[in-house]
């Protein structure tokens, strides 16, 4: 039987990360468009962090909501919209009720791996206006297979219709994916899905993983367009998933065009994965926090690749910026012991 | 038992190649000192294309090979030094004999997959000088495990003290890997060693199936510097290897320093996995050939990316350019037939 993968597509979204939010409407038009022509069954759109995020803190998007999704309706023809919602940004009295008005064919409605709760009230909004809702946890390797199958199964029960799973940091490799995945597919009744970024060089590779462990859902942007070290390349997937066997619907040929159209337009660096990459996918620490890492780091005279394996060792993830000065303090504090007595 | 894996890191050889063999004097000498103090354990050097391999066919280097073997070996003391020697544009009179004048540690002789004939000379001389000396395939992917063996076999009667596959169109999926690894390591008494590219987004992930296959040799460059899609990126396989819990014995701090040398004063700009290299992957097909394949294509209203594919199926190697006229020249007249039965 052949495996028939669903392919969604967060250039225009994860890619905002890559260029501080600064995808323009013109990006977002031919993008859409050409992906459209490819065939990709979902595309989805907006600020890095979703619907509602913009602000000073996170980063201002060049565009509002409402022009992205405007603009990705009218070249949306056969592919469906799809939007980020994480509750806390995304509010449902404003933002998932505009979403709506404009067409928004699927709800990714995201949290942090162990807080699946709050994603309740917006899940069960966006099922009652009649839309497709995903369940999305990101930061999953920070939890064991079966908090996550936990927390999913809260999803499935408020009424998500597929579970995606994000390797937020880059930090699986393929054995820990083919775990997950396959708990995740053992414990719902709904479709599970994968959204890999490349950290470790495993972008593709963990996504192969995730479909032979039972995923049929894979998040993929063209060029790996994406925060930090980038998404599991898009067009390569396609590529690959066709000498597996799998079918994504997606025309090959059409699905190159569009990744070099992205390239030639959009992309303004391409994504790599530099050291800071790896550290933070080995350390499974958000490499959001590198800048200030960096700062700290040499403020203290402390090398910021022992930061970034500290606060791995600490479970920090965004919004625990001050640990970064904490952690500084005590390895500094550490070394001039380690110093009294050896020196 | 933990695994113990030789990285062989061929950024000063294959990186050449990204940059039409233009590495500078300064860069060999700061990448391999920096290579040195991570304690890489070989460090291969030279025109892309090996020693005596520079011409205006090919590509001039920047630098004779005297000027690489000398500036390699003032700057690695642990580290050994090795050289690609493809019988054809290596002479053993010429090139081997300076070679081991100048204090080359390890030779490595390589043929197309289904040639391995050619290097019985040039493999018994580097023994006889007391060298250490590999055998490489290059191609791989052009034969079957079972022919590839014998290839092999012919090399380890030779003298050849290792044995390496290269994958030099990036065209391998995972198990493809373990096919050809598991194949050879049943069928030597000599270690086996695997050289990656990335055209699938498959570099890491290929060379960590190697090792599970029992390839105990590994070639990967800093940042990926090499042909086309570039190679298994070498700091990225140290971390990886390092989550796997096996043993390189190359620092990864010292290793990501290297790295990060690398990219600030020698990779121009960084691999990236084109459209061009995808096709290049499916179909098998050297990137090489791409710039004639895309002019051949535009003057007879040809996609490219047919020529690839008709290329791979007729199993065209470099130096077989001639056939790009004929194929595209077939694909046109088949498609003007087909517009007389259809239109």
């Amino acid at each position: 039987m052949t495996k028939r993968i669903v392919i969604s597509d967060p250039t225009l979204r994860d890619g905002n990360h890559a260029v501080r939010h600064q995808i323009t409407q013109e990006n977002f038009a031919a993008y859409c468009a050409a992906a459209d022509r490819a065939g990709v069954p979902i595309v989805e759109v907006g600020h890095g962090n979703g619907l509602g995020a913009s602000s000073m803190l996170v980063g201002e998007c060049l565009l509002s909501d409402e022009t992205i999704l405007r603009t990705a309706r009218e070249n949306l023809t056969r592919s469906k919209m799809a939007i980020h919602a994480i509750p806390g940004f995304c509010t449902i009295q404003r933002h998932l009720t505009m979403a709506v008005e404009l067409g928004v064919d699927v709800i990714r409605v995201a949290s942090h791996c162990t807080e699946a709760d709050i994603t309740q009230r917006h899940i069960d909004f966006a099922r009652k206006s009649g839309k497709e809702v995903y369940g999305v946890l990101m930061m999953s390797h920070m939890a064991t297979p079966e908090v996550l199958a936990d927390e999913a199964r809260k999803m499935e029960a408020y009424g998500a219709e597929a579970l995606v799973i994000m390797d937020s940091a880059g930090s699986y490799l393929p054995a820990e994916v083919t775990r997950r995945i396959s708990t995740l597919v053992d414990s719902l009744g709904i479709p599970v899905g994968f959204h890999a970024h490349n950290n470790l060089g495993m972008g593709v590779a963990n996504s192969v993983a995730a479909v032979e462990a039972g995923a049929t859902i894979i998040d993929g942007s063209a060029r790996g367009f994406g925060a930090g070290a980038g998404n599991a390349q898009l067009e390569v997937l396609v590529a690959v998933f066709k000498q597996m066997g799998w079918e994504t619907g997606i025309d090959l040929y059409k699905m190159l065009d569009a990744a070099d159209l992205a390239e030639a337009q959009m992309v303004k660096s391409m994504p790599y994965i530099s050291s800071t990459s790896i550290v933070s996918g080995m350390s499974g620490v958000f490499s959001g926090f590198i800048k200030q890492v960096n700062r700290i780091g040499a403020e203290h005279g402390i090398d910021p690749r022992d930061i970034f394996f500290e606060l791995g060792r600490r479970n920090a993830v965004a919004g625990q910026e001050s640990l970064i000065l904490e952690v500084a303090l005590q390895l500094k504090s550490a070394r001039a012991v380690a110093g009294d007595i050896h020196g």
